[in-house]
């Protein structure tokens, strides 16, 4: 057992012989030199990656994270992953952590070293943050323009909003920037003035008897957590919708909540300053739900 | 003597003692395992670089580029470069290079291991590749909607536009776009219309007696190549001007270039497909000033 744990990974093609799984990939002491300086991650931020939550050793949702892996990997052109050696190697990490407690488990693809195009891969797991304060009284989110018009992504490919890159070095600076305004955390907002997600998280409103997200074809990544919360919605019957929601639309909802991975939903104390109603009700289902085990 | 270096460092602070410089860096064997998966270079693509050329032994225009680099790490809150550390890595990895011939030397500066915040540093040298065909005959160059409107970088600091980040994965997927319309480099537009700057250089038109640029606050990189012409053309009496250029301005222009520090002056021999004029004197003449030593 141990808290921190690092796998490197020699990414399979998808029709590998299976006989070749268990050797492609090799525990290494964490923080460890393992990667070339010239390979494309370090180098150019051009890989893709997915982070999952173990659970009490449950990893949470493999398959729509290895899904959405495939299509960024899809969208940044890179090699498509052979999620059998993905699903082996993320069961083989989450056995090295203790049985119980949360823990991150972000696995990357990168395009490999310049200037070859065998890629490279690895898997990193280490335990997760205490949680509990943003889960429970919730987080201060300041609203930031991304610059982008609604529907960006779908105009210009090659900005790569739908997929889920390395290349977060904005992404951080939106949370430093989050951060000295004396918030938790940022939500992006469009240039035209629409809500399109937080650096590392989806937006969730509550309207009326609602629970509203924006649309994917705004120009931003499709939340696995932000999925898994409307299947479960939907199963007890509630409504939800995507929508397109602009600024005042979030402030002036019912109630609002970031989602993520692993610390999952995060209720929305205040925006720009402002408090917003904290729905505590809805905000523990949602948790207990999360942290439960899902498939 | 090798035809690719590579030197892991330790970013000294600004104010370490001089006596520390020749034992804060180390060579290792080029493409061997290096930085830690969860160092924030392939983690977030969070550090900044800068690609200098070795020509014939001399190191071009370190200065301006290491002001770059320092310019880089404020703007995304890294601690400020030990500049003289800097000069000398730079000086003992391009000794190690043969005097002849062009390589490509680049520095970066990483934020370090997560979670903490101790910078790691590294070079690396590669042989520069074959640019005769490009600085002579020219390119052929597509337009691509960046997303955002002019003026977005000093609107949204976040977005790191003025800043060189490793995170350049978007840059590298338009330079795969372009190729894919039977092209070999792109120029970023803006949303309104207006030339912003190549994946990887500055754009540079002559229109009558003036060279013209955009200027850096539309949202784009200062290019040192660009400032290095640019200062070369002034000496000479020439007429230099950093202007707002629309996508008919440059396609209207009287001949027009991609600058960048290791292929120089590339021409725009075509643009979205149609013919540009290709002024081969000046061209000639801007790479005999840019192969030149520069300091």
């Amino acid at each position: 057992m141990a808290e921190t744990v690092t796998f490197l990974v020699d990414p399979l093609p998808v029709d590998a012989s299976t006989e070749f799984l268990e050797a492609s990939f090799r525990e290494i002491e964490p923080g460890s030199g393992a990667l070339a300086v010239n390979d494309f991650a370090p180098h150019r931020g051009d890989g893709v990656f997915e982070t999952l939550a173990v659970v009490d050793g449950h990893v949470q949702e493999v398959e729509p994270h290895l899904a959405r892996l495939a299509n960024s990997a899809r969208l940044t052109e890179l090699p498509e992953p052979n999620l059998e050696q993905w699903r082996l190697v993320i069961r083989r990490a989450a056995e090295r952590v203790p049985a119980e407690g949360e823990f991150a488990l972000k696995i990357a693809l990168s395009r490999g070293v310049d200037p070859g195009n065998t890629p490279t891969g690895w898997v990193h797991v280490t335990p997760g943050a205490d949680f509990a304060a943003s889960r429970e009284r919730g987080i201060r989110v300041v609203t930031l323009d991304r610059g982008v018009a609604r529907g960006a992504g779908e105009r210009s490919p090659w900005l790569l909003l739908g997929a889920k890159t390395l290349s977060y070095a904005s992404n951080m600076a939106a949370i430093r920037e989050a951060k000295r305004r004396g918030a938790d955390d940022a939500v992006f907002v469009s240039a035209d003035g629409y809500v399109l997600e937080g650096p590392t998280s989806s937006v969730l409103a509550r309207i009326g008897d609602v629970i509203v997200t924006p649309p994917p074809a705004a120009g931003i990544l499709h939340g696995t957590t932000q999925r898994s919360v409307f299947a479960y919605l939907e199963g007890q019957g509630r409504a939800v919708e995507y929508r397109d929601l602009t600024v005042d639309d979030l402030r002036g909802a019912d109630a609002a909540w970031l989602m993520s991975s692993v610390r999952m939903a995060a209720p929305i104390a205040e925006l720009d300053g402002t408090s917003m109603p904290v729905d505590h009700e809805a905000t523990a289902e949602l948790n207990a739900y999360l942290l439960s085990p899902r498939d």
